[in-house]
C-alpha cells in the first residue's frame, strides 16, 4: 500500500467535526477538539475520509507534554462502527487546530497503533483563513479551480515523515509533511447535500450562504 | 413536558442517515435502515434532532412480526455518545421507509424504553416523492414557503397516539399521528453547510445540485 498522497474529506465528516467543535469548545478561547477519521485508502494512496467520530481529548495549554487521548474510547467506538460499516477502517485523525500544535506529532504516533500510515487533517471550523465570515465580499465560489479555489477549502492534510537531523549526528525525527486535501462527495452524499442545498437555505440558513449560492 | 409538536432535522442527521442507507441497503430492493435520533426537546414540544447513529436492524419482508432492533447496541452507543455530548438525549428514531411499515408501531414501543414520547422520522433518502431525481425541471427551490415548499423536504415525522377503537368495545390501540417537520440548521451547522455550498459544488457534486443552486 502506497503512503497517503491526498485526502478527500466527505461532507459528513465536515459536519461531524463542526458539530463536535461547537458542542465542546465553542465558547473556549484556545481549545480544539480531536477525533478519528474512518474511510478507505486506494492503492495509489488517495484517502477517502468518509466518516468521523469525536474522542475525549484533554491537553494542558501551558505544557505540550501533558495531553490525554482516550484511546480506550476510540477502540470501543471503532468496534461499534464496524458492526454497521464493515468496510471502513481507521485512516487517520482530525483536529480543529486551527494550526499544528507541538504535541500533534506525538498524538500521531498513537494513531499508528491503529493504522500503518495515518493522515492528520486539520479542519478549520472557525473559518480563520482569508475567507473569514466578516469578509463575505471576498468569497467567490467560481467554477474555476487552482490555488485560488484550493484556498477556500477549510482542511489541511498531513502525513508523518521521518527526517534525518544533521545537527544531532543523523538522529531521525518525525515531522509532518503537507499533502493535498479537498472536500468531495460520492453519489450517496450528493443526494444528501442536494437536499441541504434545496431545503436548508430557504429556512434558517444565514445570509452569508445565501449570498454565496446566489452569486 | 409537552408531547412533541414538531421536529427540526439537522443537516448532520440528514447526511448520517443517507450515508447509513447507502452503506447498507443501496443495492437491495426493499430494505430500509433504522437508527436513533439524539437531540433536545423544548418546553413547547418542538424537537431538535441534531445527531443520529445507525443501529443494526433486521426484518423479515414476508412477516412483519419478525424483526430485530439491536437495543444492546443502542444502549452501548448512547453511553459512548453521552461522553462527548452530555446534553443530547434520545428523542426518537429514524427509518428510511420510504413509508410507515406495519411493524413500525412495535419498534416505536421499544423506543419508549429510552424516551417517554419519542418521535419517528422517515427520511426519504431515495427522493421517491414528487421531486424525484429524474425530473429536475420540477425542482424550484424558491424563497417562498408554504405547502409547495414543504413537499420538497424529504422527512416525515410522527408521534404515537392511543386511539379508542369502537369496533372492539373501547379497546385502545397505538397508531401514528403526523406532525410537521423541517430541515434546519443552527449557527454551527450553517458554517459547515456554507463550506459545503462553497466547496462541494465546484468539485464533484452532480449537475442536478448545480442546477438547483444556479437557479
Amino acid at each position: 500500500m502506497a503512503p497517503p498522497t491526498e485526502v478527500t474529506v466527505h461532507p459528513l465528516v465536515l459536519l461531524s467535526v463542526t458539530d463536535h467543535f461547537y458542542r465542546v469548545a465553542k465558547d473556549t478561547r484556545n481549545r480544539r477538539v480531536v477525533g478519528i477519521l474512518l474511510g478507505t485508502v486506494a492503492r495509489d494512496g488517495s484517502v477517502q475520509a468518509s466518516n468521523a467520530y469525536a474522542v475525549p481529548f484533554e491537553e494542558d495549554a501551558a505544557d505540550p507534554d501533558v495531553w490525554f487521548l482516550d484511546h480506550n474510547y476510540h477502540e470501543h467506538m471503532f468496534a461499534m462502527f464496524r458492526k454497521v460499516a464493515a468496510r471502513e477502517r481507521v485512516v487517520g485523525w482530525y483536529s480543529t487546530g486551527p494550526r499544528i500544535r507541538s504535541n500533534d506529532i506525538k498524538i500521531h504516533q498513537v494513531l499508528r497503533m491503529y493504522c500503518a500510515d495515518p493522515v492528520f487533517v486539520i479542519v478549520d471550523v472557525r473559518g480563520t483563513d482569508s475567507q473569514s465570515q466578516s469578509q463575505p465580499q471576498q468569497i467567490q465560489a467560481g467554477g474555476g479551480s487552482g490555488p485560488q479555489q484550493r484556498a477556500k477549502i477549510p482542511t489541511d492534510a498531513y502525513v508523518a515523515v521521518e527526517q534525518v537531523k544533521p545537527e544531532t549526528f543523523g538522529e531521525k525525527e518525525w515531522t509532518f509533511a503537507h499533502i493535498p486535501s479537498e472536500i468531495g462527495a460520492v453519489e450517496a452524499e450528493e443526494i444528501g447535500v442536494e437536499h441541504l442545498l434545496r431545503d436548508v437555505k430557504d429556512t434558517t440558513v444565514s445570509s452569508l450562504s445565501t449570498q454565496v449560492t446566489e452569486r
